[in-house]
């Protein structure tokens, strides 16, 4: 445990994080701007290009101009080469971060109760990026291979290297761009296209952390690593709430759309696209049906399950499942009137309670504002939007989905600001609250204030 | 403190209080349906019968049918009962509660700190009914007197008296049932109606806590109840969130409907009817403009104010106001990385942190539910409803509210049936986990399972 992290020394700051967040922005908004043929047609302007290089970073996949046919080859690779940063670069942080948290965490714990351990193991930085970046490419690798064997057919040997290489990454990164100007509609009819786009989303969104866990429980020892004996109620929680919302998802949806979007296809039809429905707004954002003719009711799970989306240090955005499960413990905890959160046998610890209500809470809170936003401009330029079309764009962008149900295609400038700002504060504001508490934890007073009681509800 | 409140003797449990509250709408029901000349026209059905006892009972002011012109001046004065009742019970049996509550809590907490101090005097329950019942009336017989002075000139010597005396209790109850067809949108030209029923609102939602606590720190010396120095953390938080937001959505709804719903009007009208906008949400449920005609800003404001609702102790429906500031308190603790929530110099409990956001997460959980239900109904049946008047409707009908975008016309039988279970749902809800929870606390057992931590975000 030499080269353990440690805060200091390892965590950038959140001003650092956002720093280079921003930079990689902006330098991706002038290339796409300034570099020579990235586009045909019309000059790209300010406001769209920092839009798609915004898009691309935070790998959320909404789009101002079409991807298919207004950029150019090289337009696209640049767009991939900033999803893949994003993405990877996500992980990383993620992964460090919560390495460094989990550290000081169980040291805080190791107070309560000599049964705390450490979430993932402690590794050097060097051996914990390089997994990451191994764990990347072999999947990413894997799922274009799968994906051109698929295509070969329809786009030949030489049409299917290039959609298959950007398919596979921006479904790994859960970023939800496509080389084609409706997403993934002609491939409704492609079972095998649906399914390794979708295997490829939920491993992206799995999360390293349970991932690791995964392979030290089951594979072989690796490295200096230890095998361990059970999986952390951390990835149980991963595990058990993912499987339950794809399962889920996938029954209500096929419910709700069986005689409507599904009406026409064959079973394995109906059935790889309900899946599809259910994995990718948490939070790919690619799309097998086009959600301006669904039901109000799978309108409005998407949302559901969009403002739920991956898991944490994954490339995936939204509340993150640990989250939601732990808010649904919670009311569950609160119903049962028990002063306890508990899971597994556990108690969660309530500062993690407390932590998730409150992301709960701001994000909720920004959700609501960035509709009122929406719908405040879109009053007062007289555009007619449906509330729901407005309120399912703005928690697709903040979410880091990409979902539309094609208000992106109608929207003034000031729309496409808080759209742009929406993408960014859900992208980097976790991580910025992440990491502004490691900080704190280090420097943590023992002064508290006086209680006093209030009385809710 | 001879006949101070235990909770063993004095505290239904909430089975006892469900049943009592269950046993009031079947009355009512059965009232509405067979005691002769109730009302004129067509046969009351069933559900009606139940849906209006109901919403009656649960001071929510949702109507299927037409409270003026449908019941007779005996129906009117059922309903009135009913109202007063569900009313007047809910705001004792809530005083009760927290009285026992935050001596159990204060017992509690004194093992953290010697600050700490109980919420309200602990007094006899005869003497907190008779001062509820003095409140009620006294406040009651003023708004009565106030609406009946300038409704003569309208309604004559006579036809003023019925009117003033059903708006000013179903004012101060939260209630938000009328005697007129269209609410009060007749009287939008008339400021002082607006004014009293606006008073009768905040007095009513504001809370018996901290009117008794105004009353104990400003006013003279009650029977043996000690002169208070400073208002708790309870009644601060109370009087400071209702101010903001009662001045911030005056300001916000006067902007959006300016050039709006407003624009027809004198100055003083457009001031009184954007004032009425902020104060009837939460949770009156008159109405003195038409909400189908608004903005989806002004929409989307109100829903919010619906879910944020009265104060604790009151008659008011919703998250409540303290549920809503603690909400707010805990996030910008949490954006500031603190482990701890506090407010005006003093530490808020960890477990009532929770309480508030179990509470706050059971009923976006149960909103998000109901709101799914009426999708999947009308999208069953084929009506083409507006997504967002759905929405407000779930929300107005769980949080007892009563207003309505119109949905409330032309709703299908299953639909209905949705609804009467979110008043009483909404209703009943929060004071079940509560009353449970006093239970738990007096046999509160040691015992913790083992920590282990999750990450979040
Ligand atoms: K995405
Ligand atoms: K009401």
């Amino acid at each position: 445990m030499r080269h353990a992290l440690t805060p200091n020394r390892w965590l950038a700051p959140a001003e650092l994080f956002l720093s280079s967040f921003i930079a990689l922005i902006i330098l991706g908004s002038l290339g796409l701007k300034f570099l020579p043929g990235i586009y045909q047609g019309e000059p790209l302007n300010w406001t769209d290009a920092i839009f798609t290089s915004t898009s691309a970073v935070c790998v959320t996949g909404l789009i101002v101009v079409d991807t298919a046919t207004y950029f150019t080859l090289r337009g696209q690779a640049l767009i991939l080469l900033l999803i893949q940063l994003g993405g990877l670069g996500m992980l990383i942080l993620t992964s460090v971060i919560i390495t460094a948290l989990g550290r000081k965490i169980s040291l805080n714990l190791e107070s309560v109760t000599a049964d705390s351990r450490k979430l993932i193991p402690q590794v050097s930085a060097r051996l914990l990026i390089t997994n990451i970046l191994k764990f990347t490419f072999l999947i990413e690798a894997a799922g274009a291979f799968f994906l051109y064997c698929m295509w070969v057919p329809r786009l030949g040997w030489k049409g299917a290297a290039w959609p298959a290489v950007f398919h596979s990454v921006s479904a790994f990164c859960n970023a939800g761009f496509s080389t084609n100007s409706n997403s993934l509609i002609n491939y409704q009819d492609s079972p095998g296209t649906l399914l390794v786009i979708s295997v490829l989303i939920i491993l992206g969104g799995l999360g390293f952390v349970t991932m690791q866990e995964l392979n030290l429980r089951f594979a072989q020892r690796q490295q200096s690593l230890p095998r361990i004996k059970r999986l952390s109620v951390h990835s149980q929680l991963v595990l058990w709430t993912s499987f339950i919302l794809i399962l889920g998802g996938w029954l209500l949806f096929a419910g709700f759309e069986w005689n409507g979007l599904l009406a026409e296809m064959s079973l394995s039809d109906k059935l790889t696209n309900s899946l599809f429905l259910s994995v990718t707004p948490r939070t790919a954002g690619f799309n097998s049906i086009d959600y301006e003719q669904a039901t109000d009711s799978t309108n409005l799970l998407t949302m559901i399950l969009m403002m739920i989306g991956g898991s944490p240090s994954s490339t995936a955005g939204g509340l993150k499942t640990t989250t939601f499960a732990l808010l649904g413990l919670l009311a569950w905890s609160k119903l049962r009137s028990q002063t306890t959160t508990t899971f597994a046998s556990r108690s969660i610890p309530d500062e993690t309670i407390q932590r998730g209500t409150g992301l709960f809470v701001i994000s909720t809170s920004v959700v609501v504002t960035g509709v009122f936003l929406m719908s405040s401009i879109g009053d007062f330029h007289g555009y007619e939007q449906r509330f729901l079309v407005r309120l399912f764009e703005t928690i697709s962008a903040f979410n880091t989905v990409g979902l539309s149900m094609g208000l992106t295609d109608s929207l003034s400038l000031p729309s496409r600001w808080v759209l742009i700002f929406l993408m960014f504060a859900g992208r980097t504001g976790p991580l910025v609250i992440a990491s502004a508490l490691i900080v704190r934890l280090a420097h943590r007073s023992k002064f508290r204030l006086a209680y006093e009681d209030v009385i809710v509800g």
